[in-house]
């Protein structure tokens, strides 16, 4: 079976992509994805995603937009070498920062963008509810658990282990010893996933034996999973000991690994990820 | 007229409360929230907020309560004093942060938790849609802008100059020169409010003489008003000179400082708040 854009599950063969038997229906099948609406039908066409393989907040919109079975073009704006905060990148967003997801609106013809990967999720979850599959539980408290886990990591954790700040903390030093930007932002990793570790297990615990592999114990990703997958890598990057921190959402990044929505956001299959890595 | 639970508008005289007339049809009644729907028929009820009168974060929360119209219980957690460190509040919020959001499932008679401002506003959204107000726009893409400067001041300001991580830079400075925490919150902020003040210009711009005095150019508070309000105190605070970075934020800040969610949301208003100042 599959979903049909605005309404309920629709018989075999009505999809446009390959129909796949249920697997489950405790949560959305593994290549939900697959059953693309009628674009022709959709309020907003040609989306463009300014972004960075290596951009933690990038990869959870790529991971949206696989969710939702949305094509769109992807745009590399290199942050390492500082492109971000070029005039062109600054009209796009004041905050020169990536991602940005720019589209027109297929009624009025605008070319309307969107920052904060947040407010790009919910704005496609609200604008695709019945599209590809969902990154948000049914439930309302599940849900509100998801954005909570996803908060504690786009507000509590990477905004403070983000370059410019790291940057800000070294430029500040001026040479002198102390507090690097790098111990700086470890410290914020480690304070963070340490929280977001207890958090998820007492989420996971009040589901006890029908609890699924993903972060709150779902059996189809949510937006915890795609806020957590992407901090998991920038922690390595910073050298904390995962395993020893945070096994729970280790176990959580092995599930999402096999998904096909964390396989095509990944930042090796980006095009602007270099082929020598 | 007043909006029903679940419903449309109802005649007069259904509400609970005093029946105002209808002062504009392009936003919310500024009495909106005099119009409560059955609690009895609620399947949340018996909220408490933990929160603090000058927590930025708890503010945002106490807006949307009143908002919603959703009568609660304030409890005071004093984390100047570290009363957000202590085992029971660590229980509350693994991040060991303010506000927490606690109630009761009326079906199951579950206590139930919400930590992250954010997540608590879009949960009591999705809860009472149609109860008091509203801080989302109807249309899809003015939510987004909605979200989108929320979380600029969410995600790209508050995290910087929240006060543990002032106290981690000047602890790892040893009594050294360079950056203080004081320092680094103020650039902070003086980044974040700067890129906001464009943000929402140029939101403004777009709707020109149809421009409404809330920062988005609504005529009722929305989402980023919430945000924008408690962010220019702590700016104050920080000695930022927000008259030359910042007019059109100030000039959203003083309409909203006329309407009832936020004169009810006021930290003056608080019972924690003291007495002396």
């Amino acid at each position: 079976w599959c979903t049909k854009e605005g309404g309920d599950k629709v018989g075999f063969g009505v999809c446009e992509g390959k129909v796949l038997p249920a697997i489950s229906n405790l949560g959305t099948p593994a290549h939900a994805n697959i059953c693309r609406s009628d674009s022709k039908k959709d309020n907003y066409s040609h989306f463009k995603l300014y972004g960075h393989w290596k951009s933690s907040s990038a990869w959870r919109v790529r991971t949206a937009m696989a969710a939702k079975a949305i094509p769109y073009e992807s745009i590399p704006v290199n942050f390492l070498e500082g492109e971000h905060k070029s005039d062109a990148h600054s009209r796009r967003n004041s905050m020169m920062q990536i991602p940005v997801l720019e589209f027109v609106n297929t009624g009025s013809g605008e070319t309307v963008r969107i920052t904060q990967s947040m407010a790009i999720i919910e704005f496609l979850e609200e604008m695709f509810p019945n599209r590809g599959g969902t990154l948000f539980p049914a439930d309302p408290i599940d849900r509100a658990a998801a954005r909570e886990a996803a908060e504690i990591v786009n507000s509590g954790i990477q905004p403070l282990q983000n370059l410019p700040i790291l940057n800000m903390i070294d430029s500040g030093r001026e040479g002198r010893e102390g507090l690097t930007g790098k111990d700086f932002g470890k410290l914020a990793i480690e304070k963070g996933l340490f929280a977001l570790e207890a958090m998820v297990g007492k989420q996971r615990n009040s589901k006890g034996k029908g609890c699924g592999p993903y972060a709150l114990g779902t059996f189809s990703p949510t937006l915890a999973d795609v806020f957590i997958v992407p901090q998991l890598c920038n922690a390595r990057r910073f050298c904390v000991d995962v395993e020893s921190l945070c096994p729970t959402l280790l176990a959580a990044e092995a599930a999402a690994a096999q998904h096909a929505w964390f396989k095509e956001s990944s930042p090796k299959e980006q095009p602007d990820h270099p082929s020598s890595m």
